[in-house]
């Protein structure tokens, strides 16, 4: 694992900003001093708590592909920079699940376990979200569960799991390394863990197809980038936008690929594409995630709702003179595009930081 | 009208572009040499027929933006660059809709009229394509018709055109200019306009919305350019994909913005969003584009299908060594996006020429 140093400009670059934007924060100038020197002596600096919840704000609010930033200032920060370990960032992780479900009124929140440091990297994730669900690997080459967690369910495997109950929804463990230490498994306790079993509030028959889906999405692969440091480890989660489940992790042919089986109960047309069953199937499942996250009590968003919310957020940032960065193809929703206004327009597409990361994507 | 001579260099990359993909065409030397001399003498240069038929193509070929490029060789191409006349243009627009209409069987064609050269504009159309619905400004502001039309609309009255039978769907004049003289209205002949009333399959009640689309989109408005020379009036069409009806020009709110008299009509709770009455209504009304064409035996593509035609012409491109440049904004379809193969991969965005250009697109 490379701990590179960190940069002086992003340091500096990072410092003015925040100053310019929290002019209650004291003098730039001895602040700035103070951190270039502790780079040249050390190779990185500490992030005073506040410069942390800022830096980590600011990265939400940057993230190009995020359409739900309208409350990026809401973002509740987790200082747990001082924890390491295997053991420290399994239950930092968990503690993190609870908090941010909140019974169902989820609650974004990032924990900033320690950062990288010359010679000394910080632990990792090695889940991609906090959340997963296993794929297991058939002997015909076919995966029980979510394909996309296949490697990671080996992984896990490999590491001594033993498996869950041989659902298609089984919560992986956390693959955690502290530093350079080997990788462990550390399992998720089932009550912090909220799910929604997922049906349809015209056709009885969807309970049967034995959806569900977790409440909260929490990224535990992007690294947070602050002012030239790093750190590896620091999931955050929002709530979902219905979409991201109904659309895509239950409908994606390489996912749970569901709209077959809802287009088959529905009784549609499958002989021709003419007839656009795909596209009516799509759209029950979506509406099945939507209806049953309501009813269940817990946070989504739907792609109307939130398409009006991020147009509402590019107008405040314009007003605050400030560029926002958006890539078209993931602000536009999976389905419906051209039938929410975010799809009748441009973005800038400039790259700022504080970011967040995804390691091996270059710079 | 600005008509610089035609560059050199773009008139010797598309010849060695040509002689490169068609060795029977004799030697590429003597051919440049010519054509170099033309410029300097002229200005500009004559393409053989057999070139502008190759450029028209690959045109098509190097069109970013379109989905429908499998079938690119096969293009119908017109020759009328003897014609500049707004008479002669007006009438070989009209032949060229006669001929690709084909009683439904719709042919992928171009007609090339007179180009540009220096201080000798070409003939334009001011329609962004032959067939365009009137867009009616009234009092309050609104437009009846097609929004999309209405300065379209205004310029043919102010030049004479007394306005149509005053439905949603009264087609426009053509407006052609000869070089720098004035615009002016040729009316094209009802039986040149192959056009289909609108019905759904299950809803009889879908009838009675009185809604239409023609069969051709014809676009008249992109100038075409070949080796350093400009074509601005080089009408071309290939056949409707659904969507560009149902989703787009029926749906879009600021067209003809019909999914909320089709969700109140079919009946849908419209109190909120997340019941997604919009994706529904929406999926409805591009099942009724789909049906009534093909009941209507005019060629008309879906979305799924056309998806899959794009990734094998993908495919074929790279076989034969060449960049295939996409966009993926234009080429995912505005419904379903994710549930076609074509949302789930980047493209190459290389500007290639011969090409198709927006007049004031810069470049
Ligand atoms: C509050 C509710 C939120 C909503 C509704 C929301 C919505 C979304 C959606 C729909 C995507 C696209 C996901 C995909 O297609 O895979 C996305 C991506 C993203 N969001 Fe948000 N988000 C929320 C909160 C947050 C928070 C709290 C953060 C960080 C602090 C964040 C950072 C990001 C990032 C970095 C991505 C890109 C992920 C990637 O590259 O894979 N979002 N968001
Ligand atoms: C044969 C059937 C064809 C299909 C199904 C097809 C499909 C499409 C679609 C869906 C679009 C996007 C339209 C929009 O969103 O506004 C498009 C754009 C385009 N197509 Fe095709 N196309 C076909 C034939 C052709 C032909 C024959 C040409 C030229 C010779 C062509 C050149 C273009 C160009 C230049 C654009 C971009 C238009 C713009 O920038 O506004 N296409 N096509």
């Amino acid at each position: 694992v490379e701990t590179p140093p960190a940069d002086p400009a992003e340091a500096e670059a990072f410092l003015r900003l925040y100053h310019a934007e929290n002019p209650a924060a004291g003098p730039l100038r001895t602040r700035l001093r103070e951190v270039l020197r502790s780079i040249a002596r050390t190779g990185t600096y500490t992030h005073t708590p506040d410069e942390l919840v800022y830096g980590a704000r600011v990265a939400w609010r940057n993230s190009a592909r995020c359409i739900g930033r309208l409350y990026w200032r809401a973002l509740r920060v987790r200082d747990l920079r001082d924890v390491g370990s295997v053991e420290g960032v399994a239950v930092g992780c968990v503690e993190h699940l609870r908090e941010a479900t909140g019974d169902g009124r989820i609650r974004p929140t990032i924990t900033v376990f320690a950062p990288d440091r010359p010679g000394r990297p910080g632990p990792r994730v090695l889940n991609e979200q906090l959340i997963r669900y296993a794929g297991y690997r058939r002997a015909d080459g076919s995966v029980y569960g979510d394909p996309r967690n296949a490697d990671l369910t080996d992984l896990a495997r490999g590491l001594g799991w033993t498996g869950g109950a041989g659902t298609r929804f089984d919560v992986l463990p956390l693959v955690v390394r502290a530093g350079d230490g080997p990788p462990r498994v550390c399992a998720i306790p089932g009550d912090a863990v909220l799910e929604v079993p997922l049906r349809h509030p015209d056709h009885p028959w969807f309970a049967s197809l034995g959806l569900r889906w977790h409440a909260v999405p929490a990224i535990s692969g992007m690294r947070l980038e602050i002012g030239g440091v790093r750190y590896p480890c620091a999931p955050f989660n929002g709530w979902y936008m219905g979409t991201e489940i109904g659309a895509r992790n239950l409908g994606d042919a390489d996912r749970y690929d569901m709209v077959p089986a809802v287009a088959a109960r529905l009784g549609l047309d499958t002989s021709h594409d003419r007839t656009l069953w795909r596209d009516r199937a799509l759209v029950e499942l979506n509406v099945a995630v939507l209806a049953s996250f309501a009813a269940a009590g817990v946070t989504i968003t739907d792609h109307h709702t939130e398409s009006r919310r991020f147009l509402a957020h590019l107008e405040r940032e314009e007003r605050a003179g400030r560029i926002c960065p958006a890539d078209w193809s993931w602000i536009v929703p999976p389905i419906s595009g051209s039938a929410t206004p975010v799809f009748h327009r441009y973005y800038d597409e400039a790259r700022l930081t504080p970011a967040f990361v995804q390691p091996g994507a270059g710079v």
